[in-house]
């Protein structure tokens, strides 16, 4: 058995059916090995930044691991920016790259110049600082312990993404019989001292009068979402959470609150500010969550964060926070070990009241005032016209605030690449999340820029006859960063109006086959819309100077938002903290 | 000033005056600032890697150095596949990234978790492998210092692409007055041993009696493409070139005899295969060049490197070459210094009839016995309809090889990314052209495959009102890689044929807005179409199994090309020495 076939043989071994990719030279024999294993089929795309977005998403659609294959130079470098979305939100990921021949490699000749072989690219050293690990292999015995080490890096531990770059003479190299590691994708989980972290949180919590509870995405990294909302529901105590976390728990439950942060609910923001006690479940507190100044945040609370990576808790140094980092397939045995928290009656009234008050409250005064759609009107709609288990996928801009600001998720998927945030990210998203979950609705969102970087997939959504709908949230320019502009720099739109071009979008997709619907009011959208077979897209036309409601500016802490509130209702909110207002 | 507002004044007193970007959270205070100097402009594209490429394509279409700016994170790492453009084929460009602010980094923080910032990046790693220099900036004094350093690295010895990311706080730091470095950019050119390297030569040259001159890239990045030409024109020795370099000199010249290597013509690598003293100006020699086997590489001859880079000619160490380096900037004087070589009668004899033999002569035997359309003659009628001083730029794969086999320049500027050679690369390129030499013709080719990945910039030409002549060499999948499939993989064309997908072109480009012609047989190109105002797209129609002809196939050396010729053909070529044919 060659290499490429050793390649193929591993991947279908591990459960693996579907490789995204596009060729190119150096990739060729492991995609012809691909193409010829009775058990592994490939995607083409039309650009390996999608295909790497596509496989990023097929573990947040299906808890298996996306793979992508690509040539050497530009194949592999195109895979970048879809990669960091892995890195960064913790996703796994397993890339494969074709390399040129090492007897054709620089190294190969012991000079340094630029390159040698044709495309000789030295990606893993470019891909190190986004994977969490990234190799050339030399051999047939190193192929074969990279594969199965990447494999287990990649989904163990703190997941991510990682990198096997495979020189063309390795692919062809004789590797003798495949032997199945019977042991499938093996989790080692390292132990814990689950009383030492339970006693932590008991002293913490004995404390608490207020106490306020941050469900993070690591919750749902480690798969223990169901326990932790078992847990809550049974102290009852109020929880918010961050975008990424969002997608693991029933929005109905009675003590969810909302999503905290600068795009962030005003009651969750107005929660964190005022409780004395915070524990923190797997979140990285993001800067968009505590934003920029993080002094300011959650000021008068003791703090405790629990994390998977020592890394994430070092950063807390200055902040005063309590930590401990553990396995959190460890947190249900951890919880089961703690006692309630107690919250005085002031707190419960306090955090009912926010809830009401500004709990699935949204509204655009913008469009309000000037008459035009409101995009959160236009979310509410298609939230209740989607299925319970329909998967709705998001880019980024003011498309993807809008939504996660609106969206009440019930039994859905719904995820963005929140740390990287690539435009262009949720198109390819939705045709991996397709092809790994065929029989799931797929919806994806989308600003009228962020629509365009991978736009060339359309032709790979249509080939493959995928029942995708793309929402276009088209405010014709780049709206997020009009609204930094307006704060920022007099209102001047450089580059984000000025400058900004968007094609016929209704000529353009139709042209590649899809079905064209423009929206100018809420309920131009249909259900039957979501019914139709292949790709629909409806355009929704947007005013171009809605902003985000409510959204935190600069220097300014989460619970005091943009459109400003009354005095008092503000003190409302700060009913247990004193604030001077800037 | 502020630093965001000092980076602008120096782009403007270097004498650039437009900026290739896209917006994002971290650039758009240096882009506001672009956006208010008198003297700069900026174009929006609509993803970043098109940005990049389309600065690449500054330098080779005027000379003048391409600038980007972008965001953090994928802004950043979208740049990264056309950086890479311009540092295989040593190309000046300048690329400015927007960096989260330095207190909201991971490094300011003093841990080391994946990300602290929004889209915080490693992107000066990530780009280190690609770039001559790349440096993040943290304090005013830095800036400036960075500003210029990296305008000379880019600028001067081996040429290529510079980096230089900018934390937000860095952007809005108080530089004081911008005083004007009035040597503009300066080029030191390092001192050289002209009379010894002369000598060099000389005693090299001494010993041929069937000299080869083999005319690189490398002379005309140091702008002596001239000097060059003319002493090949006194001399009279015979050159051949590499793809890169024949953009430099006129295919007229009476001892030019052709583009040498994989897909190179067969006189040129007769003519290599069979000299005694091959001299390589400027030419790194790169495997598809020497083909992968590079002992069967002129094996007869003595072969004399000069390069400017130190690290190219260390790889030759097996190789047995003689070699010098300097900065080409001395050439003239170098070669003003040595004697004319001399060569035999047989040998001018040699070359003169493998000039008439090959040189110009271009067919495609596939197209000729399938009866469909020959993409050499499609060439050739595009070579004799386009201006003299037209910009021509072309992809990769099989459009890119069938047009440098083919295309006979006399005054235009011919290019591709070469070393780097993405799929894509030829639309962002033909816009950048397009904008910095607006009195020009441009044209661009691709194949069906490579057109699709950067399609999105349809509509920056359109909105630009860009006269952009776009050619699509359309044979239905990736017909280079079928090629290579044909022979190593029993024909089987996973992901090249099968898997492959492409929409309607005329729909595409036509909701686009441009003009759309299919083009079935060479006659259907008409001068007019040239001259149509806006984009035009030819869709040239190629049948999905036509091969590259000639092309060397794994293993050969580079005289026994593909189709192969008969023994007494092939042994008039290698007149002067044996060959085992295989």
């Amino acid at each position: 058995m060659q290499g490429c076939q050793y390649i193929a043989a591993f991947l279908a071994s591990k459960g693996i059916e579907k490789v995204f990719l596009m060729t190119g030279g150096a990739a060729t024999f492991m995609i012809d090995a691909v193409g010829q294993h009775p058990n592994l089929d490939y995607i083409c795309f039309q650009h390996e930044q999608a295909a790497a977005m596509a496989a990023d998403a097929v573990w947040r659609s299906s808890g298996k691991i996306g793979v992508t294959m690509a040539t050497s130079g530009p194949g592999a470098t195109n895979l970048l920016t879809g990669i960091a979305c892995s890195y960064f939100d913790s996703i796994p990921s397993l890339h494969i790259t074709g390399q040129v021949n090492m007897r054709e490699s620089a190294a190969y000749l012991g000079a340094a110049p630029r390159q040698v072989g044709f495309q000789e690219t030295k990606i893993v050293d470019m891909a190190r600082p986004i994977t969490k690990y990234a190799v050339q292999v030399r051999t047939a015995a190193e192929l074969k312990e990279a594969l199965e080490t990447a494999l287990q890096i990649s989904t163990t531990g703190r997941m991510g993404p990682v990198l096997i770059d495979v020189p063309m003479d390795v692919q062809q190299a004789e590797m003798g019989e495949f032997e199945v590691n019977h042991l499938g994708v093996v989790a080692p989980v390292d132990a814990v001292d689950i009383d030492g972290i339970a006693r932590k949180i008991n002293d913490f919590l004995a404390l608490a009068s207020r106490p306020l509870v941050y469900f993070g995405a690591g919750v749902g990294l480690a798969g223990e979402e169901r326990a932790v909302a078992a847990w809550l529901a049974e102290t009852k105590v109020p929880f918010v959470s961050s975008w990424n976390a969002s997608t693991y728990f029933d929005h109905d439950l009675p003590n969810y609150c909302g999503c905290v942060g600068v795009y962030g609910n005003r009651g969750a923001n107005f929660l964190v500010q005022n409780c004395d006690s915070l524990l923190v479940l797997g979140s990285r507190l993001d800067n968009r969550q505590r934003s920029g100044n993080t002094t300011q945040f959650a000021p008068h609370a003791n703090t405790l964060v629990l994390d998977i990576d020592v890394e994430e808790l070092a950063k807390y140094k200055s902040d005063g926070y309590t930590t401990a980092a553990f396995d959190f397939r460890h947190l249900p045995s951890v919880l089961a070990a703690t006692q309630p928290p107690k919250s005085s009656s002031a707190w419960r009234d306090h955090v009912a009241l926010m809830k009401k008050r500004y709990f699935g409250k949204h509204r655009s005064t913008y469009a309000e005032n000037a008459g035009t759609q409101s995009p959160y009107e236009v979310i509410q709609r298609i939230n209740a016209l989607v299925n319970r288990d329909a998967i709705v996928i998001n880019d980024t801009g003011a498309a993807l605030c809008w939504f996660f600001q609106t969206f009440h998720r019930t039994g859905q998927t719904i995820f963005t690449a929140g740390g990287n945030s690539p435009m262009g990210y949720s198109l390819p998203a939705a045709i991996g999340a397709k092809v790994v979950a065929p029989g799931r609705q797929v919806v994806c969102f989308s600003g009228d820029g962020g629509f365009q970087l991978n736009i060339q997939e359309l032709v790979t959504l249509v080939h493959h006859e995928l029942d995708v709908v793309i929402v276009i949230m088209n405010n014709g320019g780049y709206g997020i960063i009009k609204q930094f502009q307006d704060v920022n720099m007099g209102g001047r739109y450089h580059a984000s109006g000025r400058g900004y071009s968007q094609p016929d979008f209704r000529k353009v997709v139709e042209a590649y086959g899809l079905r064209y619907f423009r929206i100018e009011s809420p309920a131009d959208i249909k259900l039957e819309q979501f019914a139709v077979k292949g790709g629909v897209v409806l355009d929704v036309i947007i005013d171009q100077n809605t902003p985000i409601e409510p959204k935190v500016e600069r220097g300014r802490p989460i619970n005091d938002q943009f459109p400003y509130l009354s005095d008092t209702e503000f003190m409302e909110g700060n009913a247990f903290v004193t604030y001077e207002r800037q």
